[in-house]
């Protein structure tokens, strides 16, 4: 099974399949691609005709798309209860995810995945704000329903926290303030040997968007999230 | 089993599980919601903390979002065949249903789907085209794949239809040109009973966005879509 995957330090969409399959204890190899740069759109086009990344290559099943890849990883490997057992937690784990897909876009547009910076009060607005307060809930009531089976969302690791994980990073890069049930659940998926894996990945890039931080005055800050 | 629905004229979301729901031939109660109407946010929250239509209500589930919603739905109904059976079709139905789902946002934007309008050139740009062009070619090469089976995109008829018809609909407002296998599969899906039948649901509604739609000289027009 092979993941084509963009840069570590920006790529939220290439997280959640990787972070799925690590938590998940699934072999992998990975594909990186390097985003914006001249060739990225002829190179991502020989795994995916979507032109995007996260694509999932499993012998001749090729699959692109977060979402698509987690249902297909869910289904392949049923052993792994990648969703919740129960049909009703089931259904609101796909919703949650769903929600996460094509929603919040204030958090995606003002507060972009950027893993290796330290960017606290940037980009925010109370528009942000309200996407921010809908996930801290959503946190917080699913910890509240299963906490007793475990400290993930439903307890146990679903494709659900692989979902919120790029969202994790974004508040720690950008000093995102939450409530304290919400904080232990973000300090809990930071801390996890997946994501710092992950994270290290990232620091070792070296790909940055002038463009996009003219802040930025270096390859890295020491003061970038550390786990 | 019920749907939280909003106005068939705009609410290309809600159009999906509702179609998905009809062509399978699952009986369920349809609750309408005025969109943009003060009193809209309270209405909705009784049905979905997420604060958005369509929810489908099912006993004690209650799952929003129109993925979700066709996951569950396909789940629960396995004798439907609501995804394709074979593996790799299953991905590739799932990989372009989320392309559509988080996706295409210039299509989106500027052609909101307006089912009773009749704008032709409106909203165009080369942006727009890009995405109408990626989409033709999933349908055609869909088509090309699958047309022994049946008319529908893998065949029979799948999620993957129900999530492309509101696509369908917005090409047709806006008299966007498509090459003639995707026109051809953009006409099928027009005439099928369950598109016509809310199309005609959307005609009798009388919920204007006025500030979205100064050139509405009244409630509907003589040359809106009519099949």
């Amino acid at each position: 099974m092979k993941l084509v995957i963009g840069n570590k330090n920006y790529s939220s969409w290439s997280l959640r399949p990787w972070l799925l399959l690590r938590e998940a204890g699934i072999a992998f190899e990975e594909i990186p691609v390097r985003l914006f740069v001249p060739g990225f759109d002829a190179e991502i086009r020989q795994y995916s005709p979507a032109g995007k990344v996260p694509v999932l290559i499993d012998g001749d099943v090729r699959v692109w798309d977060s979402l698509a890849i987690s249902e297909y990883v869910a289904e392949r490997f049923p052993e792994k209860q990648l969703w919740p057992a129960d049909v009703a937690a089931r259904a609101h784990a796909r919703a949650v995810c769903a929600e996460m897909h094509a929603g919040f876009q204030h958090v995606r547009n003002q507060l972009p995945m950027n893993v290796t910076a330290m960017l606290p009060g940037m980009g925010w607005n109370t528009s942000v704000q309200r996407d921010v307060d809908r996930i801290a809930t959503i946190w917080s009531e699913l910890r509240a329903q299963h906490a007793d089976k475990g400290p993930f969302l439903f307890g146990t690791f679903t494709v659900t926290d692989a979902f919120y994980a790029p969202v994790v990073a974004r508040f720690a890069t950008y000093g995102i303030h939450l409530p304290e049930e919400a904080k232990t659940y973000a300090d809990f998926i930071l801390s996890l040997p997946s994501m710092q894996e992950w994270v290290a990945g990232a620091r070792e890039e070296r790909d940055f968007l002038t463009d996009d931080e003219p802040y930025r005055t270096g390859p890295d800050r020491a003061d970038a999230i550390v786990l």
